[in-house]
């Protein structure tokens, strides 16, 4: 039997996988959220702690909206690690508690839940939110950059996503500085390791070692925080804290180069700036992020427009919901 | 009326406007070559005495096919230089005499050969050549390096050339080394400050100031050339040249780092190797360029195909032609 009748005119859900919090939406199909909830990521277990988590988190979204999760058109899940679209297999999530193998999370959500689902990758259903929904709806072709603990990036050209053979988009591993810094994936030189919160972080736990001053890892204690969050780099900013501008400084210089070579090679009509720290440090930021990149530029008289993400927090899980209206 | 019957079955022509020379091809709708010719580009004049010349080429290589140019189903140019798809108009084509400008390139091509002309840029015609014809035809995207006096990209995605807004594929300007070598663009660290064959001619005189031995220009001199075009690097390979090996290697990184950045944010399934240095010095470059490109892939485990361009000499020509037998 072709596709029911909910599928056309029923809400949607999405899922956002994260490392640290699962973010669950009920989107009508014109857009509209109507319902959400945000719950913390299982740091212990296995995938199947996660995945009913994840179950609970779309539970709760739809029940505020007076919906059973049977009822909606589909559920979309925005997933890190290897994702499988057409198996709904994820592998090597290693930001996940026991998910370094495989597990079928697609046919378990299925079954939990009653609604077909479908995964795309986190960064790609991010970029396609801002695409549809978001900073990037006035373009046909558009580079969403996702500046958190990794620099992530998602395609859309000639308005639809571009995934390559299903691993396009690693902007955060462009080289922008050949034998540069270690980066968090071994190799040298790339933009995360300039960029990135966890090769940030790292770089500033080695400097306070070699003597240098900082209140990041004080407001980080003040705050009950054990990692240097976005918030946090915001607060030192707040501060007047030199080493956190000079830190995010050479970020920005990374972003600058990377994005500039991104759009030599691309020619795209903008630049979406999302990610944890990209939205929170927000217009400032992408203002000196758009400067720098603007020194790289071949074509300087024409630069793509600059924005930040427009969907906020939960733009991840409102991508996912898009799956079921975009076309197989 | 529509389409006259010639459009759909006769030969077309194919024009490639280069820096130093000119070259033309008759090409059946099958994709043979019937007729070719080559002439130098003037160095004195303007852009009437260069289209007078690349009409002259284009009408010895239509006589050697026994056709008259009037009867082609369309001649296509690639040509360097700000190129107006949609007009015909060249503009600031700076390797050609007198070209800062503007000329009205296409339709005075049409009146003088008698047939309807359409134009692209260089770089995307030659890679479009080697996707139709050459050693791209196994893949549906794929990457055009063409490593000459500058370094151009050509891109074809899902089986398409992708132009961005009219600017794509500057690979030559990604940005390998953020604060590095000082490009002939202007800027710092793009590729082609380490691997264009001007950018390395230049610092090869300014070594040889300091004192450094080589006989690269020696034998620039011995067989009468006043430039280092890529045959006299080949001959300094082949007489041992420790410094011309060097200087090679370090052009042999840079691209393998930009081309491994344009591949982490692609994942195209091929990268094609062309241009007159990469032609000339052929696979064991290509080996190498792969080796440096490898170290720098995200996903490692899965790298892209990696050959020199196939078409050789005439694939500017024949790509040029191929832009009557591409969907408008």
């Amino acid at each position: 039997m072709p596709a029911p009748r909910r599928s056309k005119t029923a809400p949607r859900g999405g899922i956002d996988l994260g490392g640290t919090k699962i973010q669950a939406a009920i989107v009508t199909v014109k857009g509209e959220v109507i319902g959400d909830a945000k719950l913390p990521t299982p740091t212990k277990g296995g995938p199947e702690d996660v995945a009913r988590q994840m179950a609970e988190a779309l539970t709760q979204a739809a029940g505020g909206a007076d919906l059973a999760s049977d009822s909606l058109g589909g559920i979309g899940v925005g997933s890190p690690g290897d994702v499988d679209e057409a198996t709904g297999v994820v592998s090597e999530a290693r930001n996940l508690p026991g998910w370094d193998g495989s597990f079928e999370l697609g046919p378990w959500l299925e079954n939990a839940l009653g609604a077909p689902v479908r995964l795309g990758n986190d960064v790609d259903v991010a970029t396609n939110a801002e695409f549809e929904l978001g900073a990037g709806k006035p373009y046909r072709s558009l580079l969403g950059v996702f500046w958190g603990t990794g620099v992530g990036g998602g395609l859309i050209l000639d308005g639809k996503r571009w995934l390559g053979r299903g691993a396009a988009g690693e902007i955060g591993h462009m080289v922008v500085k050949k034998g540069g810094a270690r980066c968090p994936c071994g190799r040298r030189g790339c933009m995360e390791a300039y960029a990135g919160r966890a090769a940030m972080e790292a770089k500033a736990r080695r400097d306070i070692d070699r003597g240098t001053k900082t209140d990041l890892f004080k407001l980080m204690e003040k705050h009950g925080r054990d990692r240097l969050v976005s918030s946090i780099w915001q607060r030192a900013l707040d501060h007047g804290d030199e080493y956190t501008e000079k830190l995010l400084d050479r970020a920005v210089k990374a972003l600058g180069a990377g994005i500039a070579s991104a759009v030599n090679l691309l020619d795209v009509e903008a630049v979406i700036i999302g990610g944890g720290i990209g939205v929170r440090l927000g217009e400032p930021y992408a203002e000196k992020i758009k400067e720098r990149m603007h020194r790289h530029l071949f074509v300087d008289q024409r630069p793509p427009a600059v924005h930040v993400a427009a969907l906020g927090d939960f733009g991840g899980a409102i991508g996912a919901s898009l799956l079921f209206s975009a076309p197989e």
